[in-house]
């Protein structure tokens, strides 16, 4: 039972809240009980430890079951440790500490994967996070993190996936240029989102292997890389909005693939 | 040019941060220059006042000549002014007091709508504010919020819509089961989108005029709001993801309704 809210393990947990933490102890925390229970069923392997309060462990009895059968090393902790852990106001009494999951690009295009998502430069944890869980729910085969985009393994970005980030694969660190020529040496189809695209999302081919390529919030795609694309697609806006967020572009891109692949629905 | 950070008229503006303040004025405050812009392109007629500071108006010319042009009042303020009027944290120099624009259902009924949405107690600003904006984008014909929704004229919602809430007409305040009686007597389908739906999207009917029927992020839709429906519709869920969140699955079915609606794209 760990009752010391300022021993050193619990100030190195603490600590995974900063990027810099993380990438020197290659590990990440995942918080509450939806994470958590999806980071038991997924990828229980991956788990290094996991606390859990007195109360939690009471009310989520199977996610603790579970990952005690897995193997995964459960410590209970008091209240006070795990709020001095933890990341969030309202601590929810499980807390994972893991090793930080990334693939290999190399793996991903191995698998032959048919849908993929490259988010080129997002910097924004929440349309990482819900694009991340908008492409699990399309079923795409992986998410394709650039260099200097946001750090996936953020508590916000964890907290915004519900529980996606143990469900699909996911590759980080690798400069946009290299990941669209990879994907080209593999035949996978390079589709640019871009509100300045030609062609109109619903004249394209999506059943063919493809990966959507988003672009900065902001700024959108730069110019030479929507070139480097195969094609440059348009969601159409009916109405009179201007775009739509990118996090919902990438929503309704996913799911435009993936009703195109599964016809049956 | 006002000057006086605590002067009635900019106290006044300050407390439409406030539901009570609006209810109480019948009045809500839009900021920023997407906010402003499409504020004074699509409903002039609403706003009471227009605030600006010099740098402000000599950025944005093209707005503040299409507000004078269009007879709004515009006011120059020091920018201490429009930061006392903001509820952001940097204020962006255009602040618009506004008119509360809300339609009555029977006007929009009267028009002969081919696409609604309509949000059952839905509380979470950000999502309120996607979905208008995505309702915008997919051309849907109005937005129907109901009573005991989050205020869609708080400052956090406005934001949000980037603008939608001037394109869309939007109705507040109806109780959901009058807002569902009121369209099945227009003739309109009412699809309740629900994780529960025994329909999958992609085998519904979307080419008749219908209403997509949002429940509330935690809870979704109470049982007898979705047997009060027409169909309960399902977003199949292709990986591992247990849902999409509101905002995301509202997203793809407006979508998949303009999409089917708009055959050429």
């Amino acid at each position: 039972m760990l009752t010391n809210p300022r021993a050193d393990r619990v100030r190195s947990v603490a600590a995974l809240s900063r990027r810099s933490a993380r990438e020197r102890a290659g590990l990440f925390v995942a918080e509450g009980p939806q994470s958590v229970r999806e980071a038991v069923r997924f990828r229980p392997e991956a788990i290094r430890d996991l606390y859990v309060t007195a109360e939690a462990g009471e009310r989520h009895t199977e996610i603790v079951d579970a990952a005690t059968a897995a193997g995964v090393h459960v410590h209970e902790c008091t209240p006070e440790v795990l709020a001095a852990m933890s990341d969030t106001d309202a601590p929810q009494g499980l807390l994972a500490v893991c090793r930080v999951l990334t693939s290999t690009l190399a793996d991903v295009l191995a698998r032959r994967p048919r849908l993929l998502v490259v988010l080129a430069h997002v910097r924004d944890p929440g349309n990482a996070g819900t694009v991340l869980r908008g492409a699990d729910a399309a079923g795409a085969d992986a998410v394709i993190v650039s260099e200097a985009s946001v750090d996936v393994f953020s508590p916000k970005v964890v907290r915004s996936t519900a529980g996606s980030l143990f469900h699909v694969p996911v590759v980080t660190g690798l400069p946009v240029p290299q990941i669209l020529a990879e994907l080209a040496g593999a035949g996978i189809t390079r589709l640019a989102a871009d509100g300045a695209g030609t062609r109109l999302l619903p004249e394209v081919d999506l059943t063919r292997p493809h990966a959507w390529v988003m672009g900065n919030e902001a700024w959108g795609l730069p110019q030479p890389l929507r070139e480097a694309c195969d094609e440059v697609v348009r969601v159409p806006i009916f109405g009179h909005a201007e775009s739509l967020n990118l996090a919902m572009a990438a929503t309704v891109c996913l799911y435009a693939s993936a009703l195109a692949q599964h016809p049956a629905g």
